[in-house]
């Protein structure tokens, strides 16, 4: 596999190319750190986009969404998507009301997606998607029985045709701009875990300590 | 204007219909909070999804994004667009795989965007851009110059076709799992704001004081 990514009239960068990149480990590295991407597809009523969990193993992205049940069922012979990723790192506030920003890192991606049917592919798509979530929690859950595994469904892209993007550090201003008098600066944005708050369906039997890999997500992840 | 958004074939909520609402101002405070939308539509070259910083007044929803000027050319007579905004507030972890799930608040809308070619119009949508950023910026920037004004493409899009869907608190796992020794519950998510990072390009007159609402900005707003 190439280390790059396929830069094609879609794919290729437009604005600010200096912030893009076609580097695959980059890619990598923004999909396994956030947690939703937004999945936009042709419907028989237009465009639709729709927010879906995901994970990735090696260069196949595996789409899980409830939301979305409506929509997946037309993807048994494959559907062109395009999938979308934004981490959000800061408000960028420039002096000029012009050159404000945000600092973020994005990966786009397009290709057809293909519903998963296999039981062995989809057992592993399950494991993917959950560990994704909190990694160590699929092995500490009740695995999915037949009824709940046929319940669900699981796209597969493959990461390809795609492209990375990335803004970060200082505002830039014009030089003209620089000496005026007002604050100009970052403001780091972060999505951080809280405490885990223990489920209390069970009165008499969530005594259960928290496990290291919940109550550890906060430092380890984030 | 009604309370209530307008349910359509597309609109309308499939999946989990307990968690949708039509309601406009629910809408509103998802909006309100939310920085980034995924916007999708179509092109010649297939379905692209974007991410664009917007902001709203009332029911008009304005978007910028450089990320997207290439597309946004083609505006000028209205298109067809999904717009959509998700916050995420947690990991809901289940004692069944099946039942895992997210806490998370977004709305999803339809409609035709239009470019706004007004110049007070512009001017408007500017000044809630930035305020939609960070309250109280706008007032203490350089403002848009002509230049900068015809470089920007603002776009306007209502809301209407569109609905709320929101989970929140415990999971929900089947009556006959809520006995299962594995830990259950929420790991709660939020986007954090850090402390404010001064430029440093004016390296003389940089001595400016963090303006209280940069300062304030994780105390307020999150």
């Amino acid at each position: 596999m190439s280390a790059s990514l396929r830069k094609t009239g879609k794919s290729t960068i437009g604005r600010h190319p200096e912030r893009g990149s076609y580097d695959r480990a980059a890619a990598h590295a923004i999909l396994d750190e956030a947690l939703v991407a937004h999945v936009g597809f042709d419907t028989d009523d237009g465009v639709v986009v729709v927010p879906m969990t995901y994970a990735r193993i090696d260069d196949e992205i595996f789409l899980h969404g409830a939301a979305a049940n409506r929509w997946l069922r037309s993807f048994a012979e494959g559907r062109d998507i395009s999938f979308c990723v934004t981490l959000l790192d800061g408000l960028v506030l420039a002096r000029s009301a012009f050159s404000h920003s945000m600092n973020y890192r994005s990966v786009v991606a397009f290709g057809r997606a293909f519903t998963v049917n296999d039981d062995a592919r989809k057992a592993v798509a399950f494991r993917a998607l959950l560990d994704h979530l909190l990694p160590g929690r699929w092995d500490d859950c009740r695995q999915p029985n037949r009824k709940e595994i046929d319940a669900t469904t699981v796209l597969s892209l493959q990461l390809d045709e795609a492209s990375v993007k990335v803004r970060s550090g200082p505002p830039k201003d014009a030089a003209k701009d620089v000496a005026l008098d007002y604050w100009a600066g970052v403001i780091p944005l972060e999505l951080q875990a809280g405490s885990p708050i223990p489920d209390t369906a069970n009165a008499g039997g969530d005594k259960r300590a928290i496990p290291s890999y919940a109550g550890n997500y906060a430092r380890r992840r984030l």
